[in-house]
């Protein structure tokens, strides 16, 4: 798992009747501390995030695939919760009430 | 998943049935404001993807099974969509129709 | 599996319940010699892990399942144990009793 | 899948039935403009290949089993076939013939 | 699959039954000419590696799984082969003779 910032959306038919309907995100990987890292990546949402949230995400296809309730989706990466905090060597980094 | 660009094909005989007439193409991995990453990657394509197209690929070898609808194809790399348009931070960064 | 070091934690609800009340850890991934990589990851503890211990971690789909005890659960990365010491090249370069 | 030019090869007692017999093949990894990449990697011989030669590989697990058709083979890497030749924005920039 | 060349031990009480009393190796990825790579890692050891020798390691789920002969352990990386010899482009670039 990682975390990461949602920064867009990407729209594209999907040629997979297990993907009708999802959101695709558009996500910027995020340092612990916040920073943005170099990579970014494209996931389905199952979390009800918004451009702007800090999310955690799950990277693996049996994952995406338990996250999705269908055993044939062609996924890989899911957004599994909109994070609250983030503690980093007993200091608070990030605090999505503040 | 990931967006990339069409940018070429590769010709090359594959030892295995399921693969039999099945086009690879040559991706260029992109960044979200459609500027080119270092990777590249072959890819089979499952819509109707050409070179100069923006697209949306999923890289992991059960959802490449999936798309393909056998569960013995050795893919891992598959064309799933060609993008219609993404957005990043509220901006329109890419429009297939302009 | 890889070094790392327990650095902080992420609190966040996430949406699948073989993750209910599961602990999620940052680490920093570690060189055999006990430097930093750049690398951090969030995982989930198998091991009884706290901040600042030096631990185990596998970083696989189904062996986090394994570990997790149920084949649905959406996890990569388990910190599997605390470490001892570890030698490189011959000399002890990590005691966790000293 | 990936192109790469076969560069040597290793000679090892592989502690595993499924791949007694098995030639393994040093393989560089090329850019699609047959330029090297800095990676290489050691992979499963499926299509003949000779030291010198451009080929396409796949680097799944699965799809590695059922190109050597044993379900229980230790493999991830596999050639898969010869390259005829390559085209990147519309130009030849590869031909086995030639 | 690739090349590595085993330079520590760690120990480190692991919490699965697969893996009691299993030797876990440090290991230094190697280029095929025999110069270090950047990256390390952990592994299992299937072939009575010892520290200095250079093995041949699968580094794959469960290709992990045969060679440890458990499906339910969680491994990924495990050493098969103790090299005999390496070729690179016709020479001749290690022998474990010599």
């Amino acid at each position: 798992m990682f975390l990461a910032e949602v920064i867009g959306t990407v729209v594209s038919p999907v040629q997979h009747p297990a993907l009708d309907g999802e959101r695709l995100l558009l996500l910027r990987v995020l340092q612990p501390d916040g920073s943005p890292a170099a990579e970014t990546r494209i996931a389905l949402d199952r979390a009800g995030a918004g451009v702007g949230e800090r999310v955690l995400v799950v990277d693996e296809g049996n994952s995406g695939r338990q996250l999705v309730g269908r055993k044939d989706a062609p996924v890989k990466t899911v957004i599994v919760g909109v994070v609250d905090y983030v503690t980093l060597d007993g200091r608070l980094t990030y605090d999505a009430l503040h």
